[in-house]
């Protein structure tokens, strides 16, 4: 079974270009290397919590969309949408919320950090905490459990968040007494290239000294380099690369080579002026395809809406199923679905039709229902279900047409390795429903 | 405008006569003589903080949707619906829960109750504590807020509850800077009959007094009775009807004069048996019939399962509109839906075609976008949106009959004061966006 990776992308800013190399950049190489399942989504639901602005989060949402795409993000590659678009996933967190126990949020370290902030300030323990920073954990675990993420690539910061989801799955699979949930494991991303800011200090928001990405294009990109801080040192002078942010930020966009002679240049007394302009070269001939990419993307807020929408399409073919599973476990059914009487009427049926002899591979079953119509499965050879007909046909021949035709489409998707994206929505056109783990568990 | 009442129902449980007499016939018959709009629901989310057992859970769904109906809960006249069916719900309460603050939840009763139970058995404070118990009042806020409900009928212990409700809808309205949600007010119902069970306490599942209502037909009810604790005194021995378990009990389903002859009866010497006899009677023979629709709903589960889908259509056609302003308002809306160059183009277009001469009335404003093709809208008279046309038409004369059918669609519901939920899908279906909080002030 593949490996599935999911990877949530905050929506309150306008990326920079710390963010760029630091997550953005490496997330998208990553991605095009691994076969692994990975899911890309805009987290604006968790952006909700700090941002009350609402304009500032409409436009974040699209210049971050723009960002991705420009950067390299294949959406043919990967699930790309957007939390808020898929229902379920707040569906989830309530669902685990009901059975999260609180005092495990009480241990979250940015909660407590909060409070003894608060408490040394003389102030009431909870000030300026919303409910929404305080569940904050809770709603991370749905996004990740709903995908059935293997790995979570994650900061260091993030860990005991990542810990909590696994704590949330073991504690909902214990409550009712099944192995449902997958435990994610926390893939913590080690070397991530922490770019200086204009004045040395890490390139952030929050020091006001951040490197625009696309904003203000070539020329704002130009002038913001031309304000990174140096030392006194003049032409003719050597200087100390390993010291110099203008060295780091090179590193981070040239290969060893170019990096090696750059140092030696800079040791060798090149300008501070000098290295800024082979510096901005540098960064700028990376940046300008991105940046064109960029500004036709976001004038067409069109185009990434309907791109958001396909990947929502894609994402809500998986959560879609899951959440219907997750609701026959906790009780919240179709009060038609009477799981029991349909187990009873499948065992109590002696008139298949197809192959039922062999008691080994997986094999079509057809019945008949209390009316009489019938009805056919797919079940494994553990008596699993991984097909099942919604409709009923008044016709058995009609059945036997259909059964043949899906045999013959379970073959494509066998010989082809065809993607579970690809093959969902063909077997939901037959209207069945589809355990899909049993059907990879028979496929693969 | 119409009162808006929005009654949640637990579903955790099978009912007893207890909750017949004392929430269940009182709500039925106001919603029978309301003129309101009554929303009444299962609040099965809610049930899940509680239950985790899911056949109970299923159960009790069912059971508790066919009493309600059972007992004359009237579909026509009610939106009735399951909570879980309408995910909007969801989503505002993340929404909400992003706005408030924990400090809020902190001060609930409910919560210092058990907080100060586990301190005082020397446990953790939040030992037991789940997030969903700790959580509740802001699902609770969504549920009552999303229907913009002007009251709520609550017993006392759920009246801080609804205080919080209008603390949440307050906090979100001023983050915001919108006068969006209505505050909602409660209904405290005081002169709950509160009836005692089998031991003289009050009828309740955890003190294991209950009188059955359906369960276990007329036999079970019969015998329940039977049981009922009276004192030793004889027939023929005058019985003080006042003390009596039996007297309060005949009273909550008999008229004046029959309690009254029950009570002289009871004074001038009838014996316990006889008493207990007539009681049964008279239960019975409001019971019966709502028995019989019972049984034959209870047998049915496809039949509640149709009418509470069709109860969320109906819901969801106020619901989905509410999301809608709502992901407006704090910024996760569609990126193609940029309000303020829609705005932008509204003013700077002047190819109005009708009735621009009169700035009093609501009028239609027909206007072309940026490809040159057709628009339209109804606005107020303060210059807000009423209609506005999803679509684009290549043709001004298409747009010009459209608009006359839509006038005569307009006249129709003022003229036979339809009903929100009539006009709502009608209105959808000429593709047209509508605030109807803006369409109702302009008929009423």
């Amino acid at each position: 079974m593949k490996t599935c990776i999911v990877t949530g992308i905050t929506t309150s800013g306008t990326p920079h270009l710390g963010n760029y190399a630091g997550a953005i950049r490496p997330a998208i190489q990553a991605s095009l290397h691994s076969d692994a399942e990975s899911f890309f989504f805009l987290a604006d639901y968790h952006a909700l919590i700090k941002c009350w602005n609402p304009t500032r989060l409409y436009r974040s949402r699209l210049e971050i969309a723009a960002t991705w795409l420009a950067a390299g993000l294949d959406v043919d590659r990967v699930v790309f949408y957007r939390q808020s678009d898929i229902s379920e996933i707040l569906e989830l967190c309530w669902i685990l919320t009901c059975s999260t126990a609180k005092g495990l949020m009480n241990r979250a370290h940015a909660y407590k950090a909060l409070v003894s902030q608060n408490v040394s300030k003389g102030l009431d323990a909870d000030d300026g905490v919303s409910m929404g920073l305080f569940s904050y954990p809770v709603l991370m675990a749905a996004d990740i459990l709903m995908f059935k993420a293997n790995k979570v690539p994650v900061g260091k910061d993030q860990i005991q968040h990542l810990e909590m989801a696994r704590d949330i799955a073991q504690k909902f699979n214990h409550l009712y007494n099944v192995n449902f949930f997958v435990l994610p494991e926390a893939f913590v991303v080690d070397n991530v290239a922490t770019l200086p800011g204009l004045d040395g200090r890490k390139m952030s928001k929050s020091y006001n000294n951040t490197i625009p990405l696309f904003e203000g294009g070539t020329k704002n990109l130009r002038s913001s380099i031309m304000r990174i801080v140096t030392d006194s040192s003049k032409s003719g002078d050597p200087k100390n690369a390993e010291d110099s942010h203008l060295y780091i930020l090179f590193r981070a966009f040239a290969t060893e080579e170019e990096s090696t002679l750059y140092k030696s240049s800079l040791n060798a007394g090149m300008s501070w002026g000098e290295a800024k302009n082979i510096l901005y070269e540098k960064i700028e001939s990376e940046l300008l395809p991105m940046r064109e990419r960029y500004n036709k993307l976001i004038s067409q807020p069109d185009l990434i809406e309907n791109i958001l929408q396909a990947g929502s399409q894609k994402a809500r073919c998986f959560s879609k199923r899951v959440i219907k599973d997750i609701r026959d476990i906790v009780g919240l059914r179709s009060l038609n679905i009477d799981i029991c009487s349909s187990k009873k009427q499948f065992i109590n049926n002696k008139n298949s039709n197809f192959d039922n002899n062999e008691n080994k591979d997986p094999r079509f079953l057809c019945y008949r229902d209390d009316k009489g119509y019938f009805k056919f499965r797919l079940i494994s050879s553990s008596g699993k279900d991984i097909l099942k007909s919604r409709g009923s046909f008044s016709n058995a021949s009609n059945v036997g047409s259909l059964i043949k035709d899906i045999k013959i489409f379970l073959q494509k998707i066998k010989s082809e390795k065809m993607n579970e994206f690809e093959y969902s929505p063909i077997l939901d056109s037959y209207d069945l429903d589809c355990d899909i783990q049993e059907l990879k568990r028979v496929i693969e």
